[in-house]
């Protein structure tokens, strides 16, 4: 038997106990592991130093070394994730409606843990911690298969991890971590139906893109979010460029920051150059369409890729579009469905938009960077779900569970 | 551009228009489409007759050419579940929840379509039908996709309630029927990431299998119900033996009847004899494990393979079990996470059994065969979901939209 089948095995058997403990058990399991990250502090530093050193020798960029690189501060964060999910209400057991048929059945429609999650991600080691904590919270067995570079921090991380866990009372096994990181364990662990419940891929286009296509266990698609801000004919022009200036520089490296400005043709002479003259002030480079360029002409010509493209960089696409329609048009073509603005003062306009555009999260007047689970306030997030399925925008806990029926009687059968 | 291409290329357009149509329209739609059914019964027959008449030239079984033949009364039966989805109310536009952020942005959860539907079936026309009325009320353009045998009833369904649903104002496109009934153009279907938002089997385990395995797409498992009956020590015998053979034999061939029962050890001298008896007069055949054939000895020996098999048909595997933990194990063990009921007349034990089952229908004192969307109460039913992803067990408008977030702002950018 592979790793990968045994420890999807143990997982799956630790889920059916795991989906009983009750709360006080699991919070009290999450402050000990919190403390156990802070005692291990140097253990995990000494573990994420050859990796570091690795990573470098093999050549790896500074972001990705960044990315790799733990300090003290970096395990306190983790034990503070650890312990704001301690602090969540636990999602599993509620109730959530329940009605009486004319048969005397009661069909009540319960919330209850998923099962074994997959999580599937790169070489970050605070996705580990994340996702243990998340798993446990909401009652979910956990099997971890992270990036190659980062192999002896996650597993120190986990290792670390499980064992205050077992020690609180969580049944053993709940947390497996996989130390084959090789490219056929993952597809093995990708087609497991029946012992992975689901899989959440965490991590860049290319990742989330390989787990959609060769994955058999159910998916749930994260991440990708080429996001506009469609700025209308009437509107407050001062609260639109905040705006732009905000969804596209604050943070441009995630999924949530605007990639594209459609601006209304109405308004396009006034408001491109002073938008564009703020941008670039942030050291934002401006791709802009043929009508753009007619108005402020030292910009880069767009191609048709650029539409399509998610910078994650200080780079913008700017569209001049003939009214909201087309705006619509743009952005429901070559959107990825995750965040999307409009900035009117208009009623019909805001409610037309947000009618009428396909996205996870549709804002009037509003950054698109709020897409997140933290601002949403659900306390905690796993990922943001840009298909339709099961879960859509910020995924927190609940989101992380599945329905069950229960079923009341006296007797009854069919006629 | 292939076939299955063009035609998700349409019904992605036409979803985009579809997803605002207000109910009326829906609702005049689908009493037009009911109406037509029935005005065209003639032409519908003539090309049943033709695909009944190559089935039986091909040797197909009679009960194959039992689901495939279509007469006056189905015809009328498949308008009248028409008319009963036009009475159901629309699922789409409901704000679900909304809340308030301290930084003063109002999210809100909004009921909405998903997009595009694929529906993979076999030789069964009066699917076509409901599949249809089922996505067009929930917002969703459908593409359909039904077995090579039953092409010509298909598309003559297809065509009359495309043509009544156009004329009715739902937007042209919305309803496509592949004609190109080919293993290859199926496979083409189930990889149409970004064309087909979700796919649902609809048929046997062998095609929901296919479909897991090869598609790209989302897809929500259906179906399969190897379902089980716990007759505790304590209940009521003569429930327990009503239950029993209203699960297994009220309807044999379908998924949410009962292919296994087990009995505690401690009633077993005294309720196998009685049970099997009432089984086998029901023309039931039973296959016991060893302590089974013990007590009641003209039974057939269960092979291991039995605990497995969902029958559809009158054969029941008999096992006896040592309490409620042995039969919650077995259950978790062989069932397929479908409908599972204990019969008790102990609190703790009907607590306790709901508990830890893990399946998408756990009942107490109630027979199996309620899963179901009619019986739930919901209305309609799509299938019977036995993931836990999205949706579990009976499937109904709601289970077929998604949810967007809406949210309102006056200029909020992020800190």
């Amino acid at each position: 038997m592979s790793e990968v089948v045994k420890k999807a095995k143990e997982a799956k058997a630790a889920s059916f106990d795991l989906m009983t403990v009750p709360a006080s058990v699991k919070n009290r399991a999450l402050a000990d592991m919190a403390e156990a990250l802070c005692s291990n502090t140097e253990r995990i530093l000494h573990e994420n130093g050859i990796d570091v050193a690795n990573a470098m020798n093999s050549g790896k960029t500074g972001a990705f070394i960044d990315r790799l690189t733990l300090n003290e501060k970096r395990i306190k964060d983790m034990a503070e994730g650890m312990k704001a999910v301690e602090s969540l209400p636990d999602p599993i057991g509620e109730t959530i409606t329940m009605w009486r048929r004319p048969n005397g059945l009661e069909i009540g429609q319960r919330r209850v843990p998923i099962g074994v999650i997959g999580i599937i991600y790169e070489a970050r080691p605070n996705v580990t911690a994340d996702a243990i904590a998340l798993c446990l919270k909401s009652g979910n067995a956990v099997i971890l298969r992270g990036g190659s570079e980062a192999v002896r921090s996650n597993k120190a991380i986990s290792d670390i991890l499980a064992e205050a866990a077992y020690n609180a009372g969580i049944p053993q096994g709940s947390i497996q971590f996989m130390e084959d990181v090789s490219r056929e364990a993952a597809m093995e662990l990708m087609r497991l139906n029946g012992l992975i419940d689901i899989l959440i891929p965490r991590g860049g286009a290319g990742l989330i893109k390989t787990v959609m296509e060769q994955a058999s266990v159910p998916v749930i698609e994260t991440g990708v979010g080429n996001c506009h801000i469609y700025v209308d004919g009437e509107c407050d022009q001062v609260m639109a460029i905040d705006i732009v200036i905000n969804a596209k520089t604050q943070r441009p490296g995630v999924c949530n920051a605007a990639e594209t400005l459609l601006v209304d043709k109405a308004l396009a002479h006034e408001f491109l150059p002073l938008v564009i003259a703020e941008l670039k002030k942030k050291g934002v480079s401006v791709r802009g369409c043929p009508e753009t360029l007619a108005i402020v002409p030292n910009c880069i010509p767009a191609t048709e890729e650029d539409w399509y493209t998610e910078y994650l960089d200080l780079i913008i696409a700017v569209k001049v579009v003939h009214g909201l329609e087309q705006a619509i048009s743009h952005i429901n073509h070559y959107g990825t469905k995750h965040s999307e603005a409009i900035i009117t003062t208009n009623y019909f306009k805001a409610r037309s938009f947000q009618e009428k555009i396909d996205a996870a999260a549709v804002y009037v007047n509003a950054s698109t960077r709020f897409t997140d689970g933290f601002e949403f306030g659900f306390g905690a997030e796993i990922g943001i779900s840009t298909q339709k399925m099961h879960a859509r925008g910020p995924m927190g806990l609940k989101e992380l569970t599945t329905i069950k029926y229960v079923i009341f009687g006296n007797g009854q059968v069919r006629g």
